[in-house]
């Protein structure tokens, strides 16, 4: 397909992007070409927006930046056989190498030589993305396009909730930005008996409780270590969902989680922090989790399903809709964290 | 304490039971004396009332049966510090040797030596039961006395649909009797995507629903692997809950469930059963587990917590409130199929 | 590559293969054609040698057969990066789809739509092999053709002895075919205090035994449930190995494992068999694990650590190295169980 | 049994211990009394030894302490049923609670209530010992007296060796104290590939290896984490055992460890250590597991297990036999570093 496209291009080293008109991809053999629907903003499109360190030193301008989307088949390369134009699809972010001992053993997730869509290659902020096949995840095609655009977030809320055992557990959730409020969901649908969410914002803490939280703590308000104690019999919480990334909030997380718990950690502190190995996961015998993207795909199956089956909405959390020209806009509510989700629709 | 009480008594070798006055139990050093607030009526009571083959040659009357109960501990051994007088308690049924190795290993209820409350010693159909402590487990004092009633009953439900992964998964709940109609409200609470209730009873199949089931397979009008192959797009379920019995529901469930799926079988086939172990097992794939009792007590945490929080309701399922004189309806109800739990209350 | 080979080729409907010379095969793009440098034989084999029942309905002569092998890699296709000419490689026999729940969730092994090397396509009984890149796996250059030729039935013993916990447990392998010969030594590496061969043939039972056994039941000569019973204080053995598919053996091996226990099926019996699930599954409390293929690739890399870490011999089961031409002899010892693998070698 | 006995006892706050002669112990009705044939010097004797910091925060003296042993009933409670005069047993070192949520579901050994034997109560450094039966693991009676008694220490090594997958797998053992070194001999018993021992300790190094260590690291010669990717084809060891309780030590551990690896942490670092969350445990998707005591009592039986199949030997490891009085070169040695352990003998 020939043409111009618009796309949200980071044009330059610095703060910002800027609305272009581009060419419309080409597709190889195994690639595809999907006509956008809906897009969303992820915290890594915020780090990429404001060019924080870490996309000072990864990120090569300019290129069409966002991996968060949903859309319809428009173009298939020779070779492709698993999707046909018409399909609805969202893309898996991580580009693996499908050799490596992790990529053989059903751990691509965790591949050591990956290369993320939208940060490393062209991504999605745009009317048209072109991707390889293997990447896509047929959606059905009665899923609105918003909800399909954040199923990819929502596999890293479901791949930390799911690490172990819930249902009829208690569980908290430090750290409500978007995937913490999704998490929050996923929690409940999974049958845990306490669902607390804890975080300094009360907007987001009510986003959380709408999707499922049944208790929230303001830690600014509230010590989180006594209160989780009184809410648990003096016990602790069975799981520990750390998405803030702050070095007290994981030490507190540490402290409030029971003998024999789990810490499940997708949140990336920027510096190393001290743990209490001998009092916090020697003597409580815990275990901690490691938790980076989503299986692939079982977890993309598990969010599927989720969805399908109404056992989590997506009303609570997406909050905003907007065109892609009004980026500015998205990405002042997510650096303010005045939002949940915000979905932006290329058309 | 002494005195008389009513209890129900297998009065006989033969069908029924009778109400007698008894004497109330003497504790022993490490036993606890409970006044029964609540008792359910359990498909092993009625094998002993109806005194089929099983319970001939294993039960010894006179004696008074029933397992499933609530009560308020009223007097406790010189030995016992784990309740008080006032607590509010139901009881594990298995009462296990604590010295083989399935025993020390975290695994008492498969003890080779179990005795069984109500079965191999004195139950709780009257208004006392003495029972050790260490079989004891505490409820909530906000926990209606039925509700708290059917947890033994529901642990069985939760230990079988819990044996494995539940969210995002289908699942399908092979006979619909008490235990079955809990196990689909399990299932819904921890996060199955699909809840497959399959039964003959149409009446039953409405308690299923009722619970948590979202698509209901009456098996005499619908083939039953035909249907669940058009719920799944072709795969088969995840998971399939055996609580039937029946050689022909158990083939099915070999035959529906997907190609690594799990079948978890809590029913008591009265005869061996074929099974195309090469097709069905082998080439799928797939775990089957066999699922005794409740784990001691792992599973009452779980039910406990399911409860408390309202993820699993029990309205649905508790049908029938009688006094225990009434205990002739209760089992002709229960042999009919036309209830779900019944509650006896001995006061 | 031009030219033409020897292959061991099933020419017709009936029993017997030929010796013929037929084409080098050509590879695709995604192929890559492989000197064969040592051969095996499997139980497939001579099911489509002797040709019997599974063999007429499903293989179609006259083609190449065989599927266990060793090679170097002579040639590959445009689009192959995985391999280069002169890598030493073996291969997975199962082709799969890629695109099914099962290939999407890191259970290819059990993909619904499996083709299977040298029985739905030209095999390795042959100077040249061409295949997919994709299914080969990269052999150590020291590693002996005829060991990394049986690494792929031995990936069938890893996977079943594998499939749950083994250090300090007693194991019984119940059927000593060159699989269970081979399970023995696995068991015995991964740290089983008792390894239990079982079986009619005190041939075979010695390989097991020089494989790591370490105690052997001649199922004519001793009950063997009796004898497992006696060596493990009356309590079962904690893990039985299912490799004979005889329905008597089977049955004894869910009467010897130990409740809590777990019995992992490889053989295929060929006819539906009778189990007590009430008394031998469910009242026990057992996992039945249904084993098939090799995990693509976790157990592959545990084939190539226990092999090249010396933690498995495979002298004592490679019983027999034959001329490619001497196929027949090799096939008679495998029909009469008066070996362990037979190795042909093409040249 | 009235009497006196040798007794090594912790005196006064300070340095050192005596040897006095004290009363026998006097039994309860659930206890038993023991004569001790073997007694071992575990780490924390030597805090108590030396009265460091935990010690004096802990330890009240004057008490009788040390807790490996193994040794012969001669005298059992009124309710004692378990053992018999006669029985040789160990005992499990932890008193629990038996009523908390840990010990409610098989994870006593990380009750919040624990209190140990020979630090919170009289041990066993003396001619006698009296223990709750509960507490007391049977041992064979051809089990020799010294390897009995380190059964305890060595439960501590298959805890952590044994706290996810081994066979195929390559493991690093950092730390190589005694119970490091019986670590690298469970490692090899139970299938280990490469088993790679660390410490700066060349003597102990070599007892790793006697144990069954494939490699050895000194870690003040050769930059462990280097050696170790050399070793393992860039890749890193699938699993770090952390016996050493050094920060650099630990954080050479993460960073040798695969993605998607394990880390289990048997040390008690002194003071919090700084972790790189992010890019050691977030990104590459490991677990870390707190690992405490035994569990009671599967690690027992894989202890047992593993002793009398010989799959683990003990001879390496027990480098010397003392008279108990001889308790000051015994505690000397192990200050020095200069054995693995240390068995005493009251008689």
């Amino acid at each position: 397909m020939n043409g111009k496209m618009k796309a949200l291009v980071k044009h330059r080293e610095g703060f910002g992007a800027q609305l272009q008109m581009v060419d419309i991809p080409h597709i190889k053999d195994d690639e595809v070409l999907i006509k956008v629907k809906a897009t969303s903003i992820c915290g890594t499109d915020v780090h990429i927006y404001t060019w924080d360190q870490w996309s000072q030193s990864r990120v090569k301008p300019p290129y069409v930046f966002g991996h968060e989307f949903s859309g319809e088949v428009v173009e298939i390369g020779s070779k492709v056989t698993s999707v046909v134009p018409g399909d609805h699809v969202s893309a898996e972010t991580h580009l693996v190498c499908g050799q490596c001992p992790q990529c053989l053993t059903g751990n691509a997730h965790i591949c050591k030589d990956t290369k993320i869509i939208g940060v490393d290659t062209n991504g999605c902020f745009a009317e048209y993305v072109a991707l390889p096949a293997s990447n896509l995840w047929k959606n059905p095609k009665d899923m609105p396009w918003d909800t399909a655009s954040i199923q990819e977030p929502m596999g890293n809320a479901v791949h930390t909730v799911l690490a172990g055992e819930t249902a009829g557990k208690s569980i908290a959730v430090i750290g409500c930005g978007p995937i913490g409020i999704m998490a929050a969901g996923v929690a409940k649908a999974a049958g845990a008996s306490q669902v607390i969410a804890i975080d300094l914002n009360s907007y987001r803490l009510g986003l959380a409780e709408a999707m499922g939280a049944t208790t929230l703590i303001h830690a600014g308000e509230t010590d989180p270590v006594q209160r989780v104690m009184e809410l648990t019999g003096g016990n602790g919480v069975d799981v520990v969902c750390e998405m803030s990334g702050h070095p007290v909030a994981m030490d507190q997380g540490f402290k409030m989680v029971t003998n024999g718990g789990r810490v499940s950690i997708l949140s990336l502190p920027v510096q190393p922090v001290q743990i209490d190995v001998t009092n916090d996961i020697v003597f409580k015998g815990i275990t901690v989790q490691g938790i980076t993207g989503r299986k692939m795909y079982g977890t993309w199956q598990q969010v599927s399903n989720l969805l399908k089956s109404g056992q989590v909405k997506t009303e609570p959390v997406i909050t905003h809709h907007l065109k892609l020209e009004d980026f500015e806009q998205g990405f002042d509510l997510m650096i303010q964290g005045k939002c949940g989700k915000v979905v932006l629709q290329p058309s």
